[in-house]
């Protein structure tokens, strides 16, 4: 059995805000969207239906407890929620926060110009904001 | 309680295949990608966690198998799914055949160019195939 290790690139692009029960829970280092990735720590998985189903469940629940305090936290219009993963194999879920107007609005946000860094200091207290909303 | 009503975009875009529990399945009607779209029969949701506990392990389970007979129909690389409702508010799940080289790979499907509609035929054809890998 192979165990799981986080991808590289994913490891690269995101900052670690918390261990959530099945998945890792990371916020994108992009401060253009309030932007959450959720990583189910199983190895050699990037499918969702290639969960057993009870880690579908456990995926289902995380993800939606995250989008919803990500609603509360930022007073989004829109949650996005995605699984892409044509660039990272490595299952991982997107939870994004959108509003009207905002950068590429009402398009996705995935493959849109370059990210931009959060500056130090912001991430930590936009993490603890997420947390206090769950 | 108000009663479900298929959103008037969503009739447009898409062309029915089955009701296949919670959810209504359709086919988009773009022929660039194999793209099918779920829709709870639920009113007033536009967000997966405004669903009850029950409805979110079933659009789950729905969205599971959907995505693992489109696989299987197309031999994709990557399903894709997403939950974005930034234009159409009713909640609706996207889920999407990807392969290297596809329209937009590895990049996301939405908002990318002009629909090309299924010929008449085709996609009745398509449909079966899917149906045929439950």
């Amino acid at each position: 059995m192979t165990e799981f290790t986080l991808d590289e690139r994913l490891e690269r692009d995101g900052i670690p805000i918390a261990p959530i029960g099945l998945c890792q829970m990371r916020l994108m280092n992009d401060r253009r969207w309030p932007w959450l990735i959720l990583i189910p720590q199983r190895a050699d998985v990037s499918e969702v239906f290639e969960l057993t189903p009870l880690d579908q469940a456990m995926l289902t629940f995380e993800t939606n407890m995250v989008a919803a305090a990500l609603k509360k936290a930022t007073g989004a219009e829109k949650i996005n929620i995605g699984a892409l993963g044509n660039i990272v194999r490595q299952l991982h879920v997107h939870v994004i926060a959108r509003r009207e107007g905002d950068l590429n609005w009402p398009g996705p946000v995935w493959g849109f110009g370059k990210a931009e860094p959060w500056p130090e200091g912001a991430h930590q207290a936009f993490a603890a904001r997420i947390l206090e909303n769950f």
